[in-house]
């Protein structure tokens, strides 16, 4: 619809905007980037999913019910009659000092030994992912990621306009020699990788962890290849069994990005995030952060860190294990018992399972009538940046109770069965329409 | 310093980033744009001027001292109390609604009529610039400014690499004949213009306000050349004198994008600003910061939109504007009593009055003497894309007491009067550096 828009307020047939059109009069002026940033096919379906008599299997939300609200308002209260003049002031961009110590100490459960100066404060660690990549990705640039890969992530590099190649991965996490056999192939057709992004713990979406031994093998990868590993580990603390793996950043000072949050561990309402960095890369991220957004909410960071210094936090940590923990165990016994014609992977940390569907049975086709049946869940291509996925769907247990999870499941086993039913029938894809992979917008984190 | 780094944990040399060196492994790795991202020359001297015994008529920082802390408090109290599990959750992208709602109401006072629908909630106004930029501006493409620019706007348009044309401005703002002839020769010259960005009020660093009657010409040149306008306003409603001017966005809907911050007229501490769009634009705009940061902070969007509702914000302006006209009145005061040998503009609000020093005299040179007789300010060269300004220094009087205001104009007049017999004696330049211009970082906001 290239029909100029030439009323009074719009641009007139000269201007560099003429290429407007009648629903956006600045259509012809948007940077080519922006040409990549389009709603998402199933965002209308998931303002129907949030609906309460929805289940939503969907939502990366954590569970908040548990944290001591009360509490947590006498900490609101504190830091603003205390030290409100900090509080609502501008902050330095890195973030502020005190804080910075105390991530250090969250980030010691993990064997990661850094330096408060190491460390960027931002607003969630999406802003992290965003100034990673602003300051690496040329346009055209690779960046490697896990098959499937967070959906979030895929799209910051779709901004940047980077193009992702995605590694194989088992159920022990990234696959090192596949990994080498990517960047190796890369560099004889002459594309250069700059990053590799990772999920080491409780994948999002797959759930699987990169298995110990594995770790080293790809950071030896990928120091081999020139290439920078973003580790995103915003579940890293929040394992079923055992103690919390080391970090990839505990093995690797300076070939390693490490990006936390308090979003999964405390609570993202705050949006306070970090990323440790190498020395000069951290000062590039710093000022890549002051033009964003100047700097990080004292407000917010001084809350998160009374939090820590006044609260137990490792206990509440502990919690939301036991609590997360307990769904995992509802989510996976009810596809057991109500869905045995899938697979799916049990994760032993985080929030989600990767479920692969029946033969033949398409997640987005299937996305419609599950949401008729009253239970949501994201379709398996959103995850990939190359149309793969529709064989699977991500399911989440972090929000619905555990009754919930097994009301949802039995809601989604019927949609599964009824599909299965008419692929039977008629064969797969009978209805397949043309989709475009994108990202989902927030409610999926 | 190109010698690559090949010890155990650098990259190899058949690594993409061979091209590290000794003291940045990752140097060859960073983005085109990241070259341009180096930290100011007067950084460090900042960092002594944020000394107690340091006068800074360098910062932009309101003065919160003045706020009901206790309220505040109360306030911040009770959104995690009453309201903690939205609070403390994600988020919209766009924004809370009933945030949205308020900042109409505000908007109103500068004769904005909008619907919650064209709002964007960003993480300080900061991030809307940063939001529109990306969303507009490709590498090369042209924003034209006023001469000279806020100095955070020009490290925005730097990091997308864009490239900044200055228009002239005279005492009632940006002159729309000077707009119309740089549009028509950059469009002669084949080269486009995207954006116009403009301060219209009690301009940063200028002082001055763009005069009613030129509202509409500057409409109608952007209008006529297809250039969208990026109205930037945190300083609206902290005029001296009158009612608010009316917006140039409340003279056009479809042709200006209208950012707006509560760090000037409540607190920055929250990082509370947002931008009112067009509607295909705000869409855009939407994707990008979901992109960017998944959702702005819900609990400051709740603690901002709780003390719109329950204080009288329109109270707590009229008290900032009194006490900063004070301020401008003991800046403007001791400037024509002290420093006689150079001119100032005299704003009618907001934080800045801008200073052309005594003929020979040169802003940057001078600032180390300042700093060193205990006095900072911000160079004129920060302003400008390229290069200008050395005649030129802001003051702020947002920050210090009347008292230390007439203080560090007293320091201030005394390095000008060394400089000035230094010019006499050995005429101008004698000890001029070859300095590059650059973003003083966020205490210069």
């Amino acid at each position: 619809m290239p029909e100029p828009d030439r009323k009074t307020s719009g641009p007139t047939p000269t201007s560099a905007a003429a290429t407007g059109t009648r629903l956006d009069p600045w259509f012809g002026a948007y940077a080519e980037r922006t040409h990549g940033m389009r709603a998402s096919e199933i965002r209308a379906l998931f303002a129907v999913a949030n609906r309460p008599e929805v289940v939503s299997l969907a939502g990366g939300m954590p569970y908040l019910d548990r944290l001591p609200l009360d509490v947590l308002a006498d900490i609101a209260q504190r830091v603003v009659a205390q030290r409100g003049l900090v509080a609502l002031q501008y902050g330095s961009g890195q973030g502020d000092p005190t804080l910075r110590e105390q991530i250090l100490e969250v980030m010691r459960l993990q064997g990661i030994d850094a330096h408060p100066d190491d460390v960027v404060v931002t607003t969630g660690s999406q802003q992290a992912l965003d100034l990673v990549t602003r300051v690496f990705c040329d346009p055209g640039d690779v960046v490697v990621a896990e098959a499937p890969s967070y959906v979030g992530a895929l799209g910051v590099f779709r901004a940047y306009q980077a193009d992702v190649v995605h590694v194989p991965i088992d159920e022990h996490g990234l696959v090192p020699e596949a990994l080498d056999e990517t960047l190796t192939a890369l560099a004889a057709a002459g594309r250069r990788a700059k990053l590799l992004y990772t999920v080491p713990n409780f994948h999002n979406p797959a759930g699987v962890s990169l298995a110990l031994e594995r770790r080293p093998r790809v950071l030896e990868v990928c120091r081999r290849h020139g290439v920078l590993v973003v580790e995103d580990d915003p579940y890293g603390l929040l394992g079923f069994e055992g103690d919390p793996r080391p970090a990839l950043r505990s093995m690797d000072d300076e070939g390693v990005l490490y990006l936390g949050s308090f979003s999964k561990t405390f609570a993202p309402g705050y949006r306070v995030g970090w990323v440790v960095a190498p020395h000069a890369v951290r000062e590039k991220l710093v000022l890549a952060s002051e033009s964003a957004i100047l700097s990080p909410s004292n407000a917010s960071q001084l809350t998160v860190s009374t939090y820590l210094q006044t609260c137990d936090w490792r206990a509440q940590i502990k919690d939301y294990r036991e609590m997360y923990r307990e769904r995992r165990d509802a989510m996976v016994g009810a596809l057991a018992e109500l869905m045995p014609t899938a697979s799916w992977t049990v994760p032993d940390g985080g929030f989600y399972t990767w479920v692969r569907l029946p033969d033949g049975l398409d997640a987005r086709e299937m996305l419609p009538r599950a949401v008729t049946a009253l239970v949501a869940y994201v379709p398996g291509t959103a995850f990939y940046f190359d149309g793969r996925g529709a064989d699977h769907m991500r399911l989440s247990f972090c929000y619905p109770t555990p009754e919930r999870i097994r009301e949802g499941v039995r809601r989604l086993a019927g949609v599964v069965a009824g599909e299965s039913e008419l692929v039977d029938l008629f064969g797969p894809g009978t209805h397949r329409a043309d989709h475009d992979v994108q990202t989902p917008g927030p409610d999926v984190s």
